[in-house]
C-alpha cells in the first residue's frame, strides 16, 4: 500500500512515550476514522509548545515568560528552596497546596552511565541560587529512587560544604495505606524518620 | 502558572485514544525535556496525513490515491470480495499473505444505539460493489462481537436477497492454543465449525 502519509504518522506517534507500533496504528486509524478536527489541533498545539515554552531562567521549570509565575511571585516565602527532579513533581507538590517556597527544579537526575552528571542538572546554579541571601533552608524532593537518594546525598554534601542547610522529604507510609501492603523498606524507614 | 502552551498541549493529546491526563503530561514533559525535535516532526505528520488520506473510492479504506493500491492492482483475484470493519483489520489480513481477492471496508459496525446504521458503513456501496460482474463471493470478516456478528447477519441477508453467495470466516481453537485456556463459547463453536 503506498500510504506515506499514514506509515509516517504511525512512525512519528512511536516517539511517544510508552506508545509502541500497536497503540500508534490505534491512534492513528481513530484520528483518522473519528476525530480529523483533533488533527490540525494537535499540530497547532505542538508547534506552539516548541516555540514558546522555554525553561525559567531562575528554576530551570517550563515557562513561556523568563520567570515563571512562581518564580516572579513575590508573596511566597524566600526562606525556602525546595529542589524538583522535574517540573510534573513541582506540580504535585504545588496541588499539595501545603508548600509556598521557590522551587529549583534538575530537569533530570544524577545518573553517570547515562551521561548525566552534576552539569546536565544544574547544580551549580542550584549553589549558586542557594546561596543568595534571605534562603534558609534548601528542602531535597528528588524521588526516593536509587538515582534520587544518590542526586540528594551530592547535593546534601555540596550545599554543606557552603554552610547551607538541607533536609530532605519524611520517607514513610503512605497516608491511607494498612501496614500490611506497605513494602518492608517503607516501614523501615517509617520507623527511622517516626517522628 | 501561566502556562497556555504546556496545559493545552496536554489536553489536545488526551484527545488520543487510551490517553489520559497523566500520559498527556507525562507525553509533553517527555517531549519538551528529551525529544524537542519530534514536536515539529510529530505536527508535520498530523498535518500531511489530515490533508493527503482520504478513502479509496472503491473499498473506503485510507488511501492518497483516488484508487488504493489494492483495488488498482489487476492481479488480484476479482472473485473474492472480502468485508472487513477497519482499514486495520484489512492490513491485519494483508499480513497473512493468504488472501488475494479485493477488500470492502465498512469503517464501522453496525451499532444503532451510538447512531451507526447501514447508510454509514456504507451498505449500498457494498451491495453495488458485490453485485459488479465477476464477483463470485463475499467474505464476510466482520468481528467476532455481538456487533460484528449482528452486522454480518444484516449484510448475509441482504446479498442472499440479491442472489449473492456470502460466507463467513471460520470461527475455531487460535493456532497454538491449548483447549484447556480456551473459552468454552470458542471451543463449542470450533466443535460446530469443524472440518
Ligand atoms: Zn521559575
Ligand atoms: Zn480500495
Amino acid at each position: 500500500m503506498s500510504l506515506n502519509a499514514l506509515d509516517s504518522l504511525i512512525e512519528t506517534l512511536k516517539r511517544l512515550p510508552g506508545v509502541g507500533q500497536k497503540s500508534a496504528q490505534r491512534m492513528a486509524y481513530h484520528l483518522l476514522q473519528h476525530d480529523r478536527l483533533a488533527m490540525p489541533r494537535l499540530a497547532e498545539a505542538l508547534t506552539a509548545a516548541a516555540e514558546r515554552i522555554k525553561h525559567c531562567e531562575r528554576c530551570h521549570t517550563f515557562s513561556e515568560t523568563p520567570l515563571c509565575a512562581v518564580c516572579a511571585d513575590p508573596q511566597r516565602d524566600g526562606r525556602l528552596l525546595c529542589v524538583v527532579e522535574t517540573p510534573a513533581d513541582q506540580a504535585a507538590l504545588e496541588r499539595t497546596g501545603s508548600y509556598r517556597g521557590y522551587y529549583f527544579v534538575l530537569l533530570g537526575r544524577l545518573s553517570p552511565l547515562d551521561g548525566v552528571g552534576t552539569r546536565q542538572i544544574g547544580v551549580a546554579e542550584l549553589l549558586a541560587r542557594a546561596a543568595e541571601p534571605g534562603v534558609e533552608e534548601v528542602i531535597l524532593a528528588t524521588s526516593f529512587t536509587a538515582e534520587g537518594e544518590a542526586t540528594a546525598h551530592v547535593l546534601t554534601e555540596a550545599l554543606k560544604a557552603r554552610g547551607i542547610t538541607s533536609t530532605r522529604l519524611a520517607r514513610g507510609v503512605p497516608v491511607g495505606s494498612e501496614l500490611e501492603y506497605v513494602d518492608l523498606g517503607t516501614i523501615a524507614h517509617a520507623l527511622t524518620d517516626r517522628r
